[in-house]
């Protein structure tokens, strides 16, 4: 069975500084093989100039229109955090935070550092408010603590995802009421109902005993929990009916997961693969060639680019598409016996440290695909390649069509 | 503060002829560095094949969907003559004209040639009429003469755009009735409204005094007034809040100028800027780069090219070019410490002396744009260059983009 790996380098599109960029430096010999051996190009994740989030370019390029199926990141971080989500669920990111006797936030991440005890904690309580709001509000509610400080909310029934933050995105402010956006009983419901649970949690919080050892060391107290970034759970017609494709996905990034489930791929986890620069590809390059054998397409998320970008790190940067390839290196062989998609799902350049809208490169490599003459997968390079200038949206139809797996439009 | 200049040349785009294009045999050492520097391409103004006016590509240019935007050159025009429109309100193009005593159409144009004195003259006649219209049918007119015997008319009222021109469109003819072309009561009013003022004018036009004189001098008389072109003025979101760009606009003709203040840019003229292949760009240069100092795009149109290209003047043609990118000689630093983009709104091939359908070539300059291999503006070399093929509409997101403005789609 042939195969697609997919590697993707998470903001890893860049912009040439002394006249290199960080995939141009890069020594990266397994994949600047392939693309000497394949065919490369230029993509706009969403179409020129736009500057995508990670969620709305992986929509894209996992073949769905993100002006259709974009719905607020809430539900795509509740889908990645493991929760299941039925259409029409309303979903938030929250962050437990500390606030002072006035409900003035003083911190925004409670410190940050939220021990695994202490989100047990949380669940707890949470669990114990969902109740109350059931009964009052005929609403199900699910919290669950994700990553530190991070968790996500989710509302089920009678409820819109249209009502205002609590979190005020900032110190020195009260935490705000949730208002309804629209003239809906469901938007007035679902902003009652996030008050309701934001004003309880500070109520309870006093119980935790997390409080009792945070006070005792003098650390900020876990005392309050914004609500911020609704959405709704769209329908989404999953990856193998729409282009009959079975694909599998690692990451470690909630938000990636999410939208790589959202489509209907299967979730793996592989050591090393968190979320950082400092992440190692070993296990993971190991586990994606596994799957090559029993999904038509392995998806790759290497967020480290993203997040050495964000810092400004260009030799973080190079390090990370460096790992990555000396990874791949003892499945050459392997990975030229299939298909391989090299790409980023926007430029974070490092001397911007934010999503920009220019196109990225991308590589697209087969035992039967044209050869160019690009031999090196780079911004400064792939543009005179042999795909051109393409959209994410473009890429799983080709992917499918090598395959050989996407229906016949017409006769 | 990182600002564009956007270089325009109206009907720049041309064919081969003899292995060159007025592009590709300008000697213009600015903008070829430039071109050097940065990314070329080509550029579908609309979309591959579609011969665009300069309206539509403009609006295109812009960032505005011509499809949905586009609702005739009435609008626009009158805009760019300096009248306020609102939304809904409905402008045609006016021709003053010379009809015999049967009211068939002897010129179209009246000579051509209208005093400024006669255009007042006409004005008065015109803002005697309109009292009538406003009296008889609740609608409002405000005429203006324009260029020569060029004029145009606002209807606002309850009165809709969906009625035919009285213009015949050639001599030797009748004088048309306007019909509505829907059956509205809004397209019945402006019908009548329309026919009344066509009446009227030639009525009232055996009182001006430029007919006396034209008759003294046996020129032809103004006693028809010729309507064309209906359409309403869209409601359109400003460059501003659609984009985030504070935008500029120099131009000479009225039509572009309506087109810009149409999507929220100022508006700015510079002496020597009108719309002939003679046009100077000493002092349209220099505003340009004052301007980058206060707009986030300067935007400068250059009619010189395509008035070249309706003449089937190819050394025209090149002169333009030439006589531009002299004029920015003393601002190279300047240019070079911003981003530049210079294309052209669609071809008009010398050759066909109308606009036409193929790509025109395209450059951006920035500090951080990635750097092709392409070292010269023209037809014959952007096809080969970083930028691919992308579309009028992709030209704002990217400029957006680049200058750090837009809005993130997506987390």
């Amino acid at each position: 069975m042939t195969s697609v790996l997919w590697i993707l380098f998470d903001g890893g599109g860049d912009r040439p500084r002394n006249g290199a960029t960080p995939f141009f430096a890069a020594l990266k010999p397994v994949i600047d093989k392939l693309a000497s051996l394949g065919s490369c190009g230029i993509m706009d994740p969403i179409s020129p100039g736009v500057r995508p989030g990670s969620d709305t370019s992986h929509l894209a390029l996992f073949g769905y229109d993100p002006y259709r199926y974009y719905t607020g990141r809430g539900a795509f971080e509740a889908l990645g955090a493991g929760l299941e989500l039925r259409p029409g669920d309303v979903a938030f990111r929250t962050n437990l935070a500390t606030v002072d006797a006035r409900g003035v936030v003083v911190d925004r991440r409670a410190g940050r550092y939220v021990a695994p005890e202490e989100a047990k904690e949380v669940e707890a309580i949470m669990a114990r408010i969902g109740e109350e709001v059931e009964r009052k509000f005929g609403v199900s509610v699910v919290y669950k603590s994700t990553v530190e400080h991070r968790g996500v909310l989710v509302l089920r029934g009678a409820v819109s995802h249209k009502v205002s933050d609590t979190d005020p995105h900032k110190t020195g402010e009260l935490v705000r009421r949730s208002q309804p956006l629209e003239d809906s009983k469901e938007a007035r419901t679902a902003a009652d109902v996030v008050n309701y649970i934001s004003d309880a949690f500070t109520a309870y919080s006093k119980e935790l005993e997390a409080n009792r050892r945070r006070a005792s060391r003098g650390e900020p107290l876990i005392n309050a929990v914004l609500v911020r970034g609704g959405g709704y759970m769209p329908s989404i017609e999953p990856l193998r009916q729409r282009y009959n494709v079975k694909g599998a996905a690692i990451a470690g990034v909630a938000l990636i997961r999410g939208v790589a489930r959202a489509v209907g791929m299967d979730l793996y986890s592989a050591e090393g693969l968190g979320g950082t620069k400092f992440d190692k590809f070993e296990e993971a390059a190991k586990l994606a060639v596994e799957l090559l054998k029993r999904y038509d397409l392995v998806f790759l998320h290497v967020k480290g680019t993203d997040s050495a970008s964000h810092d400004g790190d260009f030799k973080g940067k190079v390090d990370v598409v460096e790992r990555l390839d000396a990874a791949l290196r003892p499945y050459e062989a392997v990975l030229e016996e299939n298909y391989v998609v090299v790409t980023s799902d926007h430029a974070t350049p490092v001397s911007v440290r934010e999503h920009t809208g220019e196109p990225v490169p991308i590589l697209l490599y087969g035992p039967d695909v044209v050869r160019d003459d690009v031999a090196k997968f780079s911004e400064l390079t792939c543009w005179r390649g042999a795909l051109g200038r393409i959209r994410g949206m473009d890429v799983m139809p080709t992917i499918a069509s090598y395959l050989g797996l996407s229906e016949k439009f017409g006769e």
